[in-house]
């Protein structure tokens, strides 16, 4: 799923078609269901999967929106082509398109720096702070100071867990009824070491996104390196390979139709315990609305892209992750027509409320209310949702973003490193410093300064309340189309932000030399920047208020599973998670069947010699001539392409280790189907399935067609 | 298969997975593969169904385009509900849209004329007339000379057989390899008596067509009337019904996966044993420029549509055929591609022609020089396509071509009846007048001139070798498309053909008085109606040389075929077919597969509301009630819709009865799949089949849904 990449993912749900078990589930509940992990067919015992520093959990690894796994003692990890794609980028020209034609490192020496914002992330140790986030939290508190509390301990327990190298986080679960500390090595020297060519690593593109049957070789893979002395350092030619603790098996016979398999990684997020009224908000204006934003958006990138190849090619990442929302957000409303969702949600809430009902006591009652107002905040957070959006909209321009940011930075630079907002403390500035010398790649002045207009005809729309005094300062008269892009282009000629050197120099400066500065985005950022700030913090106070409102809905919500015996698993937040289930196909619709597996025939009838589905020469001639090389699964008779499992996954799951009952690596998961789009939101286990490509179709393309032995023999494959 | 309403049919090839029985074979054949017929589970002697007068061949009529049953003794005929349109359509105002409601008429007082030109054929006898019909020939004829003797030769035949009330035609069977006097009781009293509404009968519209999985009610009713004593006899409120000789059994329980199933009925065309030239030029040209035409057609029309919905309504049946036409010339494209068809020709013409050459001999090599001549005149024929394809876009225009048949008729109808041209003898008299009297219906003027003006367009664009002199001089200097617009709009405005009392004045005129008539289009017509039938005449003397050429290569075949001791069917030509099978699933592609039926559940699926997948509510409610009054299958569980099976069938079978091992009704034949329509070019076993509609369904709709307990009474079906 190439969603996982693009951040604010998009899910899949789970299903057994006998007993289905969705769940995304934390390590450490695993062996309280251990009879069903069991029941499914798991031959190793659950407690070994809560220890992440033993086999195999400490193999898996996340790549910061990716996951991916050990594979070798020498630090080599496989992940999905499309986890890799933006490595192959960084390292692609015109002349030289890793991309198109793959690459292949045949010695250590060869392998290519993946950039100087890669990183894998290797989880170390998960601790519960629960207690030591809500010590200082009052009933009395309002929604700002909540927020700030909760910000403040987040950052207090931050501060004593991290030291050089590591990175820790504070994860919310459940809408704040529980805080996870999570203390991650940040390996920072991170290699390209092979991809197949995106004729079989994309095979099928847009156009099979989202799709089964599906015939994508997504994997590739990557080199951790850290210093001599074994310690997380930025690249150099001295750094060594990354020993990791542990490494995943390959099981090269991979699974059959039936077989137990299980998915570990890091989903993004899921909204599995959202209110109705939320869901309503969703089909009727977030989705619809996005959609239109997105289109238009398109048009504008293709427009400048079709007079300039160069822009086309800046722009080529957002586009396919613009497409790929595209069809999702239809896909999402799809599936949640197709399910009824917001009926489904009321019924469910009115079912949560008249337990409570039932059970009676202060307590309970107590649960109701806060319910109650849970409705109510949400109704108040949607009355912004237009501001929220335009704000949004003009923040796209990124020589806009970039001067408020500068200007921000250098505001909390001063200051102690815990009274620091979020994202301004010390630990931020190297991914600062990183997006600002990166910026150029992904910018073209004629485009930005068009989504700086088009967020500004949204804005200017807002009614007279929602808007930004300052914004408006600065906007003068202008309401037309034609005044608002005259008013930015005039903006953006009399702006460096541009030049790489000048945003560099600014980085480092301090607020008195921005406020003397004569750069016209400067000059409006330092004019706007205090607005946006303060609707930042009036966003953070009702996201306090809901810190103390959401927690209190999960808490009647695993109260009343509980008196059921079902266990409830926590919505995706990014942090490591466990999924189980089997292989096994789906029946869509009346009338259709899909099969499990995918087969190396399939790659045959899909090929038209045409983008998408262009496979190399040499591959479909191998395929026709079955030149399996031993990697065909006997019970098929032919080579597996992908799989269907009925595990629970998102968005962050792509490059999982799709592992078998022993726990041994038999693919990996990198999309779901149609039907799981709106998993995201409610999950049906007759119809959602997780998509993985095969071990034995990964093997064979890298035995076979990119002669990639050193990589077979360093995994410990056995040869053919 | 809505295609088979639409004349210039379309096909399905046929299959069985493991011993495919492509073919649509002639009754007097199945003695012949009575093996293959029992191997396939038939359980009547294969010799019952080559006695076209008793059960059950007696009780299979064609409606001219369409296969129909008897099911009652009292003329009670069923097919499907794109046979029934047309009659819906005639009866249906604004005010009254049978089309949207359906059509149930409660007693034979209630039955609906289905218009004067409605027809029911009873196919009473067929002759082989191969050596009356090519006794005159010799080889020193040229090929006008050797058209016009057959063309006599057949007047003869038909002359001989015809008699009140009967119509009788010649058959040629392999391209004129064989010929047959086919007798066929004409019944002109034809009634509309029950159809369901558009939203179960055509349920999926364009959307679904040739589509798996499907869901449509697509069938119908009429009633054949005759005279008091028996007689075919036009519309009469004193007919009678029509008692057949034989009805088709109900069996109400229908078929399951894997039984035996056959469809008789009137395939119109296929081109199973054409050439790989002529395959390459329906790729190449005839097909692209197909599709290129109709979508410009549907332009025209969708405009002047929207500007006028009486227009709209008046093109409607012509939109849908368009459409139908192109969503199928897609898929005769990409199965033709898929099938590499052009390859496939070769390699078999290089073996026929290597098995002449190995069998040696004079008349064998003869064989193989006829072959080749055949080349040459198909190569021949194709250098006129452009200009035949442009004078067909200017006949459209219906002002025109109506002008052009009184011109001709008026000058055959002082001949001799047997030296009159094909199509203007006296028994063509009845349907050129039911044309003239109806062609309001689906004529507007200004659409009708936009058809003349984009045929010039064609006709200005040909070499000028190609040009007609007297359509030139009309043309004057007009060749811009503003001067031949207003050369039509002169053309239009000077001439009265558009009223109705006009043209039956001229019908019975003869050509004197049309050539001292004043009207501009009669002017034109009767200046170019003798060019134009001298490039019939052209067509014809073209057609004479392949009389003699593809028997030849159909010699061959046969010959080859034999000595295979494999049996030639011969292609489609609206003369009755058997194909039998089973019936069973297909998998499109890799790790698709379809299950042989579709369920009811499948149409609350795909419900949404809106028109084509817009259910009666009531229809909705039943299904989920399940409701299905023990109509449902035990195996299934559920009431079965449609379902698949390996037959042979192309347009024409549209109706066609699917009977069971005893030759009982089990279903109507409607469509093909996706697959199956490039099986008109070649048969691929694995992949094309035939879709009927369930007899379970159509029992179920008419007793739960629409009431019609009176007509299952009638057809013998138990009461529930």
């Amino acid at each position: 799923m190439r969603r996982l990449l693009l951040a604010a993912a998009v899910s899949v749900g789970l299903i057994s078609s006998a007993h289905a078990v969705e769940g995304m589930w934390q390590p450490a509940q695993l062996p309280g269901i251990a009879a069903t992990l069991k029941q499914h067919g798991l031959k190793l015992d659950p407690k070994t999967l809560t220890d992440l520093t033993a086999y195999p959990m400490g193999a898996i690894v996340s790549l910061g929106g990716c996951t991916a796994s050990f594979v070798s003692p020498e630090g080599l990890v496989v992940s999905n082509h499309h986890c890799v794609y933006g490595a192959l980028q960084l390292n692609s020209t015109p002349e030289n398109n890793l991309i198109e034609k793959g690459f292949l490192a045949k010695t250590k020496a060869d392998e290519l720096s993946a950039g100087p914002s890669a990183r894998i992330f290797v989880t170390e140790e998960i601790r519960d702070v629960t207690k030591e986030i809500i010590a200082k939290l009052t009933d009395a508190m309002s929604g700002a100071e909540r927020y700030k509390a909760i910000e403040q301990a987040i950052k207090q327990q931050v501060k004593a867990c991290e030291s050089d190298g590591y990175r820790c986080d504070v994860y919310t679960f459940h809408g704040g009824y529980s805080y996870q500390l999570i203390k991650q090595l940040e390996i920072k020297d991170v290699r390209l070491v092979y991809a197949p060519p995106e004729s079989i690593g994309k095979f099928g593109g847009d156009v099979d996104n989202w799709m089964w049957p599906r015939h994508t070789g997504d994997f590739g893979y990557l080199r951790a390196y850290v210093s001599k002395d074994g310690r997380s350092a930025a690249f150099s030619k001295d750094n060594v390979p990354y020993q990791p603790k542990h490494v995943l098996k390959v099981n090269p016979h991979g699974v059959e139709q039936g077989d137990y398999v299980m998915v570990v990684g890091y989903p993004g997020r899921t909204n599995r315990y959202r209110l109705a009224d939320e869901v309503k908000s969703s089909i009727g204006w977030t989705y619809p609305t996005q959609i239109k934003v997105y289109e238009d958006t398109l048009n504008i990138i293709n427009t400048a892209g079709k007079a300039d190849p160069k822009v086309a090619v800046k722009y080529a990442s957002m586009v396919a992750g613009l497409n790929n929302y595209l069809k999702n957000f239809g896909g999402q409303l799809e599936g949640l027509h197709r399910a009824d969702a917001v009926t489904v949600k009321r019924e469910q809430e009115a079912q949560l409320e008249g337990w409570l009902k039932q059970q009676g006591g202060a307590e309970n009652a107590a649960l109701a209310a806060d319910i109650g107002k849970l409705r109510q905040q949400i109704a108040a957070d949607q009355a912004n949702r237009e501001r929220n959006l335009a704000i949004s909209l003009v923040n796209r321009a990124q020589l806009f973003s970039t001067a408020v940011r500068l200007t921000h930075l250098a505001k909390e630079r001063p200051k102690a490193d815990l009274d620091r907002d979020a994202g301004y403390q010390q630990r931020d500035w190297v991914r600062i410093e990183g997006g600002l010398k990166q910026m150029d790649r992904r910018y073209d002045p004629g485009v930005d300064q068009q989504f700086m207009v088009y967020g500004l005809k949204r804005y200017v729309a807002l009614p007279q309340a929602q808007r930004l005094p300052t914004l408006d300062a600065w906007l003068g008269e202008a309401n037309s189309e034609a005044a608002i892009k005259a008013k930015v282009a005039a903006l953006y000629a009399g702006s460096k932000l541009g030049n790489v050197d000048e945003r560099m120099k600014w980085f480092s400066a301090d607020s008195k030399a921005i406020d003397a500065s004569g750069d016209s985005m400067l000059k409006l950022a330092r004019a706007v920047q205090p607005q946006l700030k303060k609707l930042e913090d009036e966003g953070d106070a009702r996201d306090g208020e809901l810190s103390k409102l959401r927690p209190r809905y999960m808490q009647a919500m695993i109260a009343w599973k509980d008196s059921q015996k079902l266990p409830v698993y926590p919505d995706a937040n990014s942090s490591l998670r466990v999924t189980f289930g089997n292989v096994q196909g789906v029946a869509p619709r009346d009338g259709v069947s899909y099969a499990p597996f995918t087969t190396a025939q399939g790659i045959v009838e899909k090929d038209t010699g045409v983008e998408p589905f262009n496979s190399p020469k040499a591959e479909l001639a191998a395929i026709k001539a079955k030149a399996f090389d031993g990697y065909a699964s006997p019970k098929l008779g032919t080579l597996p392409v992908n799989f269907l499992a009925d595990l629970d996954i998102t968005g962050g799951n792509s490059g999982s280790p799709a592992m078998d009952a022993n726990g041994q690596l038999v693919g990996l998961a990198f999309d779901g189907n149609w039907e799981s789009v709106s998993g995201d939101w409610l999950f049906d286990p007759q119809l959602n399935r997780s998509i993985q490509v095969d071990v034995r179709y990964m093997l064979w393309v890298m035995h076979h067609l990119d002669h990639a032995d050193n990589l077979l023999k360093e995994m410990g494959v056995p040869a053919k």
